[in-house]
């Protein structure tokens, strides 16, 4: 139940489409947007791993956030004097500033911005990469995963409702929970999710039909997370991933699988965290732990069937400029 | 290297002790002295775990703080009105004012009071317990295990040596390290040592000789409270205890042996750590994980040789008002 101490999200976010018939004014067009990341946030990696699976690379632009921002702001610390070399902004607030002077709401990856404007034109990031799977069809690489296909877009928008609310929220919810018992009402909720995800994966390779989805994408980013930061961080601690074997197989067989794995920076997703949530962890130590050369074991999930990329083809190598270093 | 960031222990207690011969003007007498403990404190663990298995419940008395204090003291917060039913006093502090009006420093537990003036004699938790074993013998009970034989002393004084500075101390160094660097230098101290200690466990059952010593009660007390508090609450993070086979077993099997598991109160330990240290959790959210069923498990160290209690036998029943609820 929904009570006063329970972390609420704050998901009103700029709901602007990039549309193939560009109905709200933003229509696809190759070269002329951005999109703005940081390797650290689970929903960014989700279109991070959205944009390469599709190819999008050549006609979608892409620039990464630091690990960590100030309290106004994400900013681009990574870049040569701090500025993002193409928007040529050190905050990523300046492009929603752009959009709106008195934009009144956290800043918030992944936005994408129109190029030529400099304005953020979304942060709504449910809708982004379906949008980037569904809108942006044209220009798709050759080989291509359908990761929002027709049929199975019922069920997939139904395991995705769970995996929203029960998993890559609830980690939030038990992380800045306002009290224990609601603390603990998150626990149950996500451990319960976990489990029903266990069962859900033991004879099946994908979550949704027998290749990669959306829904996978969606889980695989809370996941990848979960040992490094959320055990601890925000004590969803009943298991490690890595204690729970069917999860932590699956985990493993999508980063291992070319698209996924190589868009995680382990170490700017921790120190993200534990430096940023100061009311959390006030010394901002960063853990050294824990142990994670283990995402490389073989998984045995190819015993299952189906295909990662169904009839399409895994991507290419990362883009020089884009790889984890 | 010490640093000025590094966390430091102040190891100067109160270092009276009570002996056979009186010495210090506080002779071994049954009836005359209290153990003042908190089921929390791994350090009050080493004096609940030792007495017990010397079988000194009726000559030296027990009173139980709760697991948390306020900033001045332990306090009797279990005991009925709040105060110790013996001493008659609300917090253990007044025990130490009596000894020192302006007594200075920490009001830590183990402390043993004299029950004749209501003053600590000691709280020094090293030597106290090896006093147990040496000064009370007159009073141990039939069968009571020898923790601390002649022949081994300075073999247990040796591995006790290492196991304060780089594992019992070391885990609150990590986890009130100043800095980032002194806190890598602590976990990399801390597992070290536990490397050190799973090799020295593949093949012998117990750390020195074979059976119980001292050397295994206080590496125990650190180990029991691993996975509920060192590795999220210290960011100890390298492994869970579960995930270091040998180290896991030992445990098992001295928490599976009458004297150590039964005095162990899980929630009372998280209860001490997540909410007493405000800087580290100031949400003072207390973990509901990790799982602990499995510490009933079978540990297969029978096969290794060796004899819990040497030629003596295990205590009996846990007695009444002392088991843990």
């Amino acid at each position: 139940m929904p009570s006063n101490d329970e972390f609420d999200r704050d998901t009103d976010y700029i709901a602007t489409r990039i549309t193939a018939d560009g109905r709200d004014g933003f229509p696809v067009e190759p070269g002329r947007y951005r999109l703005v990341v940081a390797r650290a946030c689970p929903w960014a990696n989700r279109a991070i791993i959205v944009r390469r699976l599709l190819g999008l690379e050549d006609v979608l632009s892409i620039g990464f956030c630091g690990p960590t921002h100030d309290e106004r702001s994400w900013t681009f610390d990574l870049d040569p004097g701090g500025v993002d070399p193409v928007l040529k902004i050190p905050r990523l607030q300046d492009a929603y500033f752009r959009r709106d002077p008195h934009y009144p709401k956290g800043i918030t990856v992944p936005a994408i911005v129109d190029e030529t404007t400099g304005a953020v034109v979304t942060n709504d990031f449910a809708p982004m990469t379906l949008d980037l799977s569904t809108e942006w069809t044209a220009y798709h690489r050759e080989g291509a995963p359908d990761l929002y296909p027709e049929a199975l877009r019922d069920e997939i928008d139904e395991v995705a409702e769970r995996i929203y609310t029960d998993v890559n929220n609830a980690v939030y919810q038990c992380g800045f929970a306002g009290s224990q018992a609601s603390y603990e009402a998150a626990y149950d909720k996500l451990f319960a999710a976990l489990d029903w995800l266990s069962d859900r994966l033991i004879d099946r390779r994908y979550l949704v039909g027998d290749a990669i989805t959306e829904a996978d994408v969606r889980l695989f980013t809370t996941l990848v997370r979960f040992d490094p930061v959320y055990h601890g961080h925000f004590k969803c601690n009943r298991n490690k991933l890595s204690e729970l074997p069917v999860l932590w197989a699956y985990a493993r067989d999508l980063f291992q699988t070319p698209g996924f794995g190589d868009t995680i920076d382990f170490e700017q997703i921790k120190q993200h965290y534990y430096l940023v949530h100061t009311g959390i962890n006030p010394t901002q130590l960063v853990p050294k732990g824990p142990e994670l050369v283990n995402w490389q074991m073989p998984h045995g999930r190819e015993a299952l069937g189906g295909e990662p990329f169904g009839k399409g083809t895994p991507p290419g190598p990362v883009r020089e400029g884009e790889r984890v270093l």
